[in-house]
Parts: structure tokens; C-alpha cells; sequence
């Protein structure tokens, strides 16, 4: 589990706010999660993802006084773009990453407890698709969604994605999950405290691509 | 047809060496073609094609006197990364880039050809299909492939794909389609002299993705 152990998110404060350079730093690390789907297929996942943390450390590094928070950034926004906010910025881009990190963490989290099919215990189909639904599906026209089912074919079997989450070593699947479970600790507490943040400035959209 | 025809590729000199700096100013505005399409499923090409012209310029801006034609790139990564090569840096964008480039002259020489279905003349998939099977559908293993044919149902109505493609502006099929006619002679030529080139230094491999 060295590439999310290694690369663990901080504990958050009781205000639940999100330190923006601390946020970056450990997000950075995301996109190469989906290299260990182990499919080019989702290159291009890992291609936007990486532009939404690409498009967010843009604004940062504007003024990383002014925008120590990821709230100080959608309030910012919010003022200067009045009319097109919340669809503009990295206000956007936060909304979307945020959802390709719920459905990182779904998934994570679905592993974690074990979820499985019975007749095929080392498919993890059965936890993309929970995953997937919780976090993106409502987001996604029906073409997408039918563009989901086709790559869904492409996920790796459990134990090769395990592997590759332990970057190559091989761990025994417990100790894997172990780590799993820890790196999901403040992991599921930034993507939460995300999400509240975006319900309470009304910054959420449910538009679909 | 102001998209296309404001952004003509430029002549060939009678020895088919193309001006690097030439080529990636006209080049520079065919990801717009993709918005063409109307669907925003596609922004996803658009942002792979994008890449591939910013790997070439990068590679391009390090020393633009060295590098005056893109054959001259080239054959310099083929002497430093002697290893990878092909496989590597502008010329695997390249290589990319000139399939998707392909993928367009094809899909506009079957309009201006008039190839049409019979039922439905005003949809484009048999156009889009047949630039597919030619440019495309070998460089891509089953996921892809099927990913194609969902796609497909995103694609526009000729007639908004004519609109779009002169910026919106109402023009007759007949006035748009000399437009792509005149577009296509030097654009035609460009990418044949890209393809004739990778034959000729074996630069050209045939993995799938
Ligand atoms: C040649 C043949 C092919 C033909 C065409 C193929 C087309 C294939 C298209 C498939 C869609 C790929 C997924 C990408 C979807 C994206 O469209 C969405 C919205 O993306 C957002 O859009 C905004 C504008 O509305 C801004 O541009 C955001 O950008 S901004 O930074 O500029 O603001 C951008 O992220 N992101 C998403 O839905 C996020 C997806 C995240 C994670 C998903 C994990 C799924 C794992 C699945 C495992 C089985
Ligand atoms: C959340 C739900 C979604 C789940 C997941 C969805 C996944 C969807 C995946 C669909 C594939 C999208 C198309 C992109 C395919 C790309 O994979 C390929 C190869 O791409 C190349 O790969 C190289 C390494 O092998 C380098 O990285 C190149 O990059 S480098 O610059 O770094 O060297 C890169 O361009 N490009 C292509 O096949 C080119 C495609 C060009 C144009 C196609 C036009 C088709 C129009 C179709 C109209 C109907």
C-alpha cells in the first residue's frame, strides 16, 4: 500500500478547514491511482482528473496568501465571477475532482469491508459499479453511463490491483486492506468536509456530460 | 466554413518537408473540430489530440533552428533515445496526432463526396464509421472499439455539424462542402507527406490501445 501510505492526507482541523498547498500536495498523487486499473482505457481519467488539480493549483499559485483554504478559492470566485459561478474556475474543478475522489473512495471503502461477488471473489466489478453509482452515475448522460459499462470490462482482477496499490510488491491481501483502511481515515474526512463545503455555499451542480 | 478556411495549411514545398512552425500554427486550431461535434463526450479526444501538439511543441520550442521541419525531429529523437524510439516523445505524439488527423480528412472527403445512407441523409455515422474503420479502428483493441460505436450515438445532424463547422453562420450544404473541398487539397497533402515520412524512417508501429 506504499502509494496511498506513502502519500497519506492530513488530519483535519475542528473548523474542518482545508489547507489548499497541504490539499495539492496529497492529491497530486491521485491521478496515478488509475494506473493501477491497469488499463490505458483509463488514461483518460487520470488526463482529467489531473486537470482539475492542474486548473485549482493555477488559481493557488496566483496568490497563495489570499487562498490558504480551498473556501478562501470558492469565495473568492464566487465574488469575481458572480455570474457564472459555481460553473467557472477552479470552483468547478474542485466540484469535479471531488467526485472522481468519492468514487476513489467508495471503491476503496467497498474493498475494505470485504463486499464481493460470491461466484467471482477476485472480480472487483461489483465494487467499481457501487462505486460509481454513489458518486458519478447522476452526473452522467446516458451515453457515459453505457461508456461505463463497456469499460468496466477493462478493470483488472482484485488481486493485480491490490498488487499494484502496494506498488508491485507482493502484500498479503489483508495487510493490504489494513492499509487500505487507514489511508481512508482522513482521506474520507477531506472528501467529506469537501462535499459540506459545497452544500453549504450552494456550489453544487447536477448538470449532466 | 470560417473555422476550416481561416486556418489553411499551407503549401508544400516539392521535396513534401514540412515547416515545423507552419504546421503547428495551423495545426493549433484543429482541436477546436471537436466542438464541432457538438457532444461534450468528445472533449476527451480533444484534450488527447491537444496533447499530442503540445508534446510536439515543447519538443519544438527547445531549439526551433534545429528543428525546422518535423522531419528533423524525428530523426534527432532517433539518435538520443535510440532504445524507445519510436515509442517516445514528439515522435510517438506524432504518430498519434497524424491518425487523428487522418480520422478528420477522412470523415470530411466522405461528406464532400457525398456518401450518404439512403434512410437518413442527414446523419453522419456512415461518414464518421468509414473514417473510423480506415484511420482508427486497427490502433484499438475491443474496449475502444466498442467504446467507438456508443460514441457514435453522440454525433450531431449534418446539417448541425455544417453550421458548427462554418461558426454558426447559415450557409448552403452546397457552398459549405466546396469550402471543405478547397480545405481539404493542402491538408490532404500534409498528412500523406506525415505518413510517407514515417514509412520511410520505420518510425510507424501498430500496438494497440
Ligand atoms: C475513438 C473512440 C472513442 C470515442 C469517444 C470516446 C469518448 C469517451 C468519453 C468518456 C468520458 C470519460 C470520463 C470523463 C468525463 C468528463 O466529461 C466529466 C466532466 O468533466 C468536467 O467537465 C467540466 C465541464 O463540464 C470541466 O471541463 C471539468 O474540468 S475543469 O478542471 O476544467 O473544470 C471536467 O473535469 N468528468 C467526470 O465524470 C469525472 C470522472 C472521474 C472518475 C471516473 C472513474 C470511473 C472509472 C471507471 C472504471 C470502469
Ligand atoms: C466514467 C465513465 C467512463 C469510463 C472510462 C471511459 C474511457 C474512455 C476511453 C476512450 C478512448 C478515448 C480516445 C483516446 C484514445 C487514446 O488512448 C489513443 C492513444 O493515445 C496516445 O497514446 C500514446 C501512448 O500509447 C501517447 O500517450 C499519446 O500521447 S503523447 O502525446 O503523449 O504521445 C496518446 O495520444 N488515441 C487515439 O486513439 C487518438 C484518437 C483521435 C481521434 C478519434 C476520433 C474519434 C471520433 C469518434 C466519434 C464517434
Amino acid at each position: 500500500m506504499a502509494l496511498l501510505l506513502d502519500n497519506q492526507f492530513k488530519d483535519l482541523p475542528p473548523d474542518k478547514a482545508i489547507d489548499t498547498k497541504l490539499f495539492l500536495e496529497a492529491v497530486s498523487h491521485i491521478p496515478q491511482f488509475f494506473d493501477c486499473l491497469g488499463s490505458n482505457v483509463f488514461s483518460v481519467i487520470k488526463s482529467d482528473i489531473n486537470g482539475n488539480i492542474m486548473k485549482i493549483r493555477a488559481v493557488y499559485m496566483k496568490d497563495p496568501a489570499k487562498y490558504v483554504t480551498l473556501q478562501d478559492i470558492v469565495e473568492a470566485e464566487r465574488e469575481t465571477h458572480a455570474a457564472e459561478w459555481p460553473k467557472v474556475g477552479a470552483t468547478l474543478a474542485l466540484m469535479w475532482l471531488k467526485r472522481g475522489l468519492r468514487f476513489i473512495q467508495i471503491l476503496l471503502q467497498s474493498l475494505a469491508d470485504g463486499e464481493r461477488e460470491e461466484n467471482n471473489p477476485n472480480l472487483i466489478r461489483v465494487n467499481i459499479t457501487r462505486a460509481y453509482e454513489q458518486a458519478l452515475k447522476r452526473y452522467h448522460g446516458w451515453i457515459v453511463q453505457k461508456i461505463f459499462h463497456v469499460a468496466l470490462h477493462a478493470a483488472p482482477y482484485k488481486s493485480n490491483f491490490l498488487k499494484a496499490l502496494s506498488k508491485g510488491e507482493e502484500v498479503k491481501e489483508e495487510d493490504c486492506l489494513a492499509n487500505v483502511r487507514q489511508f481512508l481515515v482522513n482521506y474520507t474526512a477531506t472528501v467529506d468536509a469537501i462535499y459540506e463545503m459545497y452544500t453549504n455555499l450552494k456550489a453544487e451542480l447536477d448538470y449532466t456530460v
